[in-house]
């Protein structure tokens, strides 16, 4: 698999076979999400890969909960749709978050990244300084992690929702109280094919020198 | 340039030559950066390109005297350091850091990542719904770009620092106040070599079924 072929085509997929995913998979694509910039090279990440059946199922009921909640809270917010392909879009990618709360706890595996309470606050004799959020290293790692996946025809999708009943999940996987879980990802054989996912055409939201020149 | 390669030779470089970098390339990166995932698909994130020299050396300027507060900040709060090794590898990266901090405006380019403020609170009758930051949708793009220009032989690093004077990059460059600058990227053709960065291994940061079980 050709690099920016990989990128262009890595799409969450939601569908998965029942086919296994092998712990040499799981830490290749581990071993690509360390490789990730992090600030000041901390790289603040722990890992967490669920394998068990029985854990799965239990983090697919945490999941599918979660998920309940959202989804009507979602609909209740959303802007009107700009065209009939956009609403088409939108319907196609809610049916297939559906089926993932339905189904998550099937996926053959997935990997929970954990990101530990960071206090490093930056100040001088001016005051405090904002150098950055700790997310910004973080979710690099994260893509890493999905683009190797699909190196190895591996499906996965970045979900966050969970985070509603996130202190369920580190009850559940013994997870410390001062990790926040920062994604969790399934992993599985994908139903369905990878593909160039449907964006807005970059150069329609890129300034050149000043904000809003549209062109060099 | 192989997926799973190109991946784990993206780092973070900091010196350039003089050579140029063509719009072509800037926005064949961009594309890149535009397939990455967001919550809901809501891709919040504009591309602000500096090309322009006289621009550059002003945000070169804004960028020094940025790191010219955090350099010391942060030696102030460093731990000791664990080994000589990681004593070396530190001072390696803060030379090269210090290196672009005092050229980043001869960069033959720099991408700003915005991201507008969102404020799609979700709720339903029993409270708030906490389902992720919406930074976890902005660093990915940032990624899928640094592992793009790779591709092209473009070296890249990720930066946060000028937050310290954030409002005035977008007073220099007109970016209305609703958008947050999430990175900085410097482009060129990297002094040095693309490879392996130093990190910890990842089987010793992961978990398997239960935090903190560290074999299956």
């Amino acid at each position: 698999m050709e690099l920016y072929e990989g990128i262009m085509t890595t799409r969450a997929m939601r569908r998965f076979t029942a086919e296994p995913v092998t712990r040499d998979e799981i830490v290749r694509c581990l071993k690509a999400a360390v490789q990730a910039p992090s600030g000041g090279n901390i790289q603040p990440w722990q890992f967490l890969v669920v394998t068990d059946a029985e854990t799965r199922a239990a983090v697919g009921d945490i999941y599918r909960r979660s998920y309940d909640r959202y989804e009507p809270a979602l609909l209740a917010v959303l802007p009107p749709f700009r065209s009939d392909e956009d609403e088409a879009s939108f319907r196609r990618t809610a049916a297939a978050s559906r089926h993932l709360a339905d189904h998550l706890g099937d996926a053959a595996a997935m990997v929970l990244f954990l990101m530990p309470a960071i206090s490093m606050t930056l100040a001088d004799d001016q005051g405090d300084l904002d150098v950055g959020t700790p997310y910004a290293s973080v979710y690099p790692a994260v893509q890493n992690f999905l683009l190797a996946a699909r190196d190895l025809g591996i499906g996965t999708a970045l979900t966050t929702v969970y985070r509603i009943y996130q202190q369920e999940l580190r009850d559940l996987l013994e997870i410390p109280e001062r990790y926040e879980v920062v994604a969790l990802v399934p992993m599985g054989r994908p139903v369905g094919r990878f593909g160039v996912a449907r964006r807005r055409p970059a150069e329609a939201i890129t300034s050149w020198d000043r904000f809003g020149r549209r062109d060099t």
